[in-house]
């Protein structure tokens, strides 16, 4: 069954970076490497990592962001929705704290959406669902994750293309000229261990949790192998749910993976690269932050612009795919 | 605005429990009380705890409680939310690792959402509005949680009270005639250290993070005054929206936070025993699974019957209190 058009329109979106710059030529000296490695290595040329810096503070200051740039009044939010990858505790809820932070109306009810790096699309899908049937008229959504928290500086893959932020919209229904045109989700756990941190309830100190529990590791060939076999479907199944082909989308907003993720995505899906919103050389990968901080450059720089059709679409821990086209 | 009545129909429910039943007597002597204290003190007179099970493991199970009951096929679920308190691992979502143990079909989504105690009543909402709003037709709820895990055993007040378990429920559109006739969540972010477990971003081994950091911490009076001082809105909202007394609600599914609380919420909301489903001495306080575990066992016992109108209510950390109105 072909759902129906699903009405949503984002309003102002905003983006937050933590205090410290980190360049690759810093982490060339860091990890012993000759001048240029880094660079050359993660495709990166800097991002930003999080000195002391709460997650639910970069939070805040993203949604603080997106609400000035829409000059709408943080009274006025009548749900926050918190997309993040990591929590900022276990209990309770990264929602919370971003709202101890944000200010908004005393009582704002928030929660957590989490499918990891995907996170921000299966939210904005969630509002977009409330906001055509619950008495909520206007909704943020932020994403903020600080992956350097949990870096294992000992493996090269993945130390160098993480980098910390934060970014938030804010929607409401709209006049039913923009919206989801069509979504999916798919989630493969036979992937489960591909990416992971692995403390939680399964492994706590008291359990025996070791340093490296508390630390992201990836098996990227697996991840990747994993991604590709199911992207193209994936990609297939969202424009003929739509009913469009490939030339239809004005930009492809991915989640900033990794340098040659991206370009395998593009080449593989054959996607032009001139279609790509791509900010990874100054923000590396934001897990959950990734999509949403995208979709802002792009409105911020002209690159997409109001009445054009969007895709978000993604790999996430899980191992999970998915992703949405919409117009915005 | 009042919202329009949102279908969806409960078509199974089901729960889990781990394997070691801990009896009040056991706790008595493994905190060396006098025989019977713990018994009078939490009002509780037995629990389980989990032994080496994971979290996943037990929703898995409570999963397939609900679909066997239900006579229904795990391939026809569309879509797998997953509501507990806190996560079996920081990355990635639990609800992927339930996947992982619950074998529906290949891909099937899965996410996460979390407000704490009452995730339940939030998962549910948003099922009800993604079953009228997109292509999914059939939905699983499942909430977990092992808090054994965080247990302070130095801690007289919030040692005795957690049980650990798992409830899930499976839900579709149904015809319209039963729904969410009112829905409320506030969150009150003054009170976000009243209830935590503090590792996470925030808190990890490498910034320090102490052993007491990953267990559950409570200041119980603050939490009572903060939720006393708000439930009592929060119900002639919810009853206000439906227009409806409580004269109207054939049972109440409280979160069964402790012997005490739930005690002073009857009193204060007043709403007679008899209406309350209290499954408390023979659970615990379940975190988030202990609303749809009370909702499971008030549908088997025949406490909630089809045609019936129900309230869910609760306080979770946050500090958030929410629940709803719904005809099952």
């Amino acid at each position: 069954m072909k759902p129906p058009f699903l009405p949503v329109s984002i309003v102002s979106s905003g983006k937050a970076l933590p205090g410290r710059k980190v360049t690759s030529s810093e982490l060339d000296a860091r990890l012993s490497k000759s001048p240029g490695w880094v660079r050359k290595r993660s495709g990166i040329d800097h991002r930003f990592h999080a000195n002391d810096e709460h997650q639910s503070a970069v939070a805040a200051q993203a949604l603080n962001d997106a609400l000035a740039r829409g000059g709408i009044a943080a009274d006025s939010i009548d749900l926050l929705i918190c997309a993040s990858g990591v929590q900022e505790q276990q209990l309770p809820s990264t929602a919370a704290l971003v709202l101890d932070c944000a200010r908004l109306r005393a009582g704002t009810p928030g929660f957590d959406v989490n499918a990891s790096c995907i996170s921000f699309p299966v939210a904005l899908h969630l509002a977009a669902s409330l906001l055509n049937t619950s008495a909520y008229r206007r909704i943020a959504i932020v994403a903020s994750d600080l992956a350097s928290r949990g870096i294992d500086w000992s493996n090269a893959e993945t130390s160098l293309i993480f980098g910390d932020g934060a970014a938030a919209v804010i929607v409401e229904r709209g006049d039913g000229s923009t919206g989801i045109e069509a979504y999916r989700l798919r989630t493969y756990p036979e992937g489960k261990a591909y990416c992971e941190i692995r403390a939680g309830t399964s492994r706590t100190p008291r359990l025996g949790a070791q340093p490296a529990d508390f630390l992201f590791q990836m098996d990227g060939k697996r991840v990747f192998r994993l991604a590709s076999s199911v992207m193209e479907g994936l990609l297939s199944e969202l424009l003929g749910e739509a009913g469009l082909s490939l030339g239809d989308i004005d930009a492809v907003v991915p989640h900033q993976a990794s340098h040659l993720g991206m370009r395998h995505l593009a080449e593989r899906l054959r996607i032009p690269a001139s279609q790509i919103v791509d900010i990874y050389a100054t923000h590396g990968n934001q897990v959950a932050a990734s999509i949403p901080t995208a979709l802002h450059e792009a409105f911020i720089t002209g690159r997409a612009r109001r009445g054009q059709r969007l895709m978000l679409i993604g790999t996430a821990a899980g191992v999970s795919v998915g992703g949405m086209i919409l117009t915005v």
